[in-house]
């Protein structure tokens, strides 16, 4: 029996339009084909969250062809065929003589269906930064006459601005992230060990908001004192004490579209500087949203974010924020000064102010938002506050 | 204030041994220096778990010297002197300009590192699998007075054969993931949402047992009917209903040490075929175990999987198992006809009967052993049974 298709997250002319947009820019970069790598990319094109990346696969667009074709390893093969709007009859899965072999893998299938449909002969659009430099050198040496383009951020850049339709994906996933925070609300407790309030929060993520459950989970970090300093830490063994400050980064997953948020708690009252660098931050984040419309550029937030956190005696090292959207980070547009990027209209950034002074002290705030035909519209429902429980 | 050191997973002695190891790999391999990117390499030889691999970074072994130096973000260096057992002046944080530039990256700063240390003329070890081709190029370039060597699996292959310590964490790692199992069996019922079940078995995952909580998420799969066919899909939003094949596959996980686990469920009586795929597998599975003892080669394992399972009218495409240890599948040994890799002591696997038949039909279950003095021991203590429920 065919495998049945899945209720797909949009309709056929999403996915059409938005491969349009890949195929005029291979025209502008002179690339007849494409060999999308970047497993976000992937997505985006088609549909597909499966977690097969862990073996080479890659997205064929072609100039001369509606559909793209996507190889995988055979047993992932039912999956693409399960999420993927395309037929099919477009998602090849390769054998498994190319799975652990030093002498082959999945992207010999790849070449060798380029040199059958006689694509190995003109511009050959690879993700260069996806792919290890041996798979590069690999395309090159089995298509001598090809003209390998490297498309870089290419299609990254595409996705920058979203449908509607993404959008409203991306409030959807927002709403699991708030219920996410709610219940850290409830859960940390002094005498509460770290990873049994991350297993509660995690399971409120997935529960979701409104009937939508996340659909993978993204990032998530619990960074609790005494290691406020510290950014990327999953959770602790450790237990909450009375006087802890908690760090928390997560998001809600909407097929693949993520919605990050980061709060800092409190358990008792916050020490003075925590509650000055808190107002600090704050008012950067409220003057950093007011600064957003339509033909200002990325590094006018920033500007506006960094001269409030100047006034307040603060100011913070990394850029405070990025664009955001399938798998959390796009690689593209930056919050930060001196990044020309314009903003229109359903562009998507994460206004990122964890802020890491030093190596006893940090602390975190965020907010998703989009660009709107006039500011911003921050996609949480949850007051900007410290939580103090 | 300095920031602390984390409880440590492992005894400094155990990290000088491993990193002994290295050091006698570089200098069969003619590299006076190694930069290690694999970020389970990372861990294995210093006890870092943060998730800081989304930018560059980068451990730098040298023959010269006892302990390692670490590269990272400014803002991760906080969590690496937390975490690594090295001294903290060790771990060098480079600055936010080379994030979101395209002109430099991290890759930069650990290349002046070499030049100042008069490292950058010699042989230079690179893990190039775990970094682009435009990184490879970038220190081939800065540094043509050296010669770049390949490190390929150097670091993994000899984190291959555990001590009895990681043994120990991988039996931790195992009770975590019976613990999730036994919490499936509970939460999947008719009616109930697949993202529900996650998320309680997820909880169950991380709250773990015996009082050691899973440090990590790991790979996580939920592929129910209609799906049963499809291998890495997290779950979906659909409900179980009476008559649901359930397969399911995930781990547990301690200070990134990860025992992975699957099993298969039936809401009711299962399908004739299903049944008979279930026998057929466990008696592979039984005669594959019954195959490991040193000396013994992965090939022989798979042959005894292949031949029992010929005999009960079945076959698998895939290999039959691989290497396990830190973040899930080394990619060394597999099991697998023809692979000549000899089974020492303390050796460990993952038995990973996964067979995804057709287009509307799979099959799960394993098991994650270590190779002993005399032959193979789970981990995992369930009974190598399809759960009906």
């Amino acid at each position: 029996m065919a495998m049945q298709k899945a209720p797909q997250a949009f309709p056929r002319p999403e996915y059409l339009r938005r491969l349009s947009a890949v195929r005029a820019e291979m025209e502008r970069r002179e690339a007849d084909v494409l060999v999308v790598t970047s497993p976000a990319n992937i997505t985006y094109l088609t549909g597909y969250t499966s977690k097969s990346a862990y073996v080479p696969q890659g997205l064929i667009v072609s100039l001369k062809e509606e559909e793209p074709t996507f190889f995988t390893r055979r047993m992932d093969a039912p999956a693409a065929k399960h999420q993927m709007f395309i037929d099919s009859s477009r998602v090849i899965g390769y054998p498994e003589n190319l799975i652990a072999n030093p002498d082959m893998d999945g992207f010999d299938a790849i070449i060798d269906f380029l040199h059958d449909r006689a694509l190995a002969g003109g511009g050959v659009g690879l993700e260069a930064k996806s792919i290890s430099a041996q798979s590069v050198d690999k395309f090159k040496a089995r298509m001598p006459q090809a003209t390998i383009v490297d498309f870089a951020n290419g299609v990254h850049w595409i996705r920058g601005i979203k449908s509607d339709l993404e959008i409203a994906l991306m409030r959807e996933a927002a709403a699991n992230a708030d219920a996410g925070m709610a219940r850290a609300k409830e859960v940390i407790r002094p005498g509460v060990r770290e990873a049994d309030a991350a297993a509660e929060i995690i399971a409120a993520l997935l529960r979701g908001a409104d009937g939508k459950p996340s659909t993978d989970l993204s990032g998530f970090f619990l960074c609790a004192s005494p290691r406020s300093a510290t950014a990327h830490i999953r959770w602790s063994e450790d237990v909450f004490r009375q006087g802890s400050q908690i760090n928390l980064e997560f998001a809600g997953v909407r097929h693949g579209y993520t919605s990050a948020l980061m709060r800092t708690m409190s358990i008792g009252k916050p020490s003075d500087r925590l509650r000055r660098v808190h107002e600090g931050e704050v008012a950067g984040l409220e003057a950093a949203l007011a600064a957003v419309k339509p033909g200002a550029v990325c590094g006018d937030v920033a500007a506006a974010f960094n001269s409030t956190m100047k006034k307040h005696g603060l100011e913070k090292e990394s850029r405070c924020g990025y664009a955001i959207g399938i798998d959390w980070t796009e690689p593209t547009a930056s919050l930060k000064e001196g990044d020309r990027t314009v903003l229109k209209p359903n562009m998507t950034f994460h206004l990122m102010l964890g802020n890491w002074i030093d190596d006893d002290f940090g602390y975190v705030i965020s907010e998703t938002f989009r660009v709107t035909e006039s500011g911003a519209e921050a996609f949480s429902k949850l007051p900007r506050i410290m939580f103090e429980i």
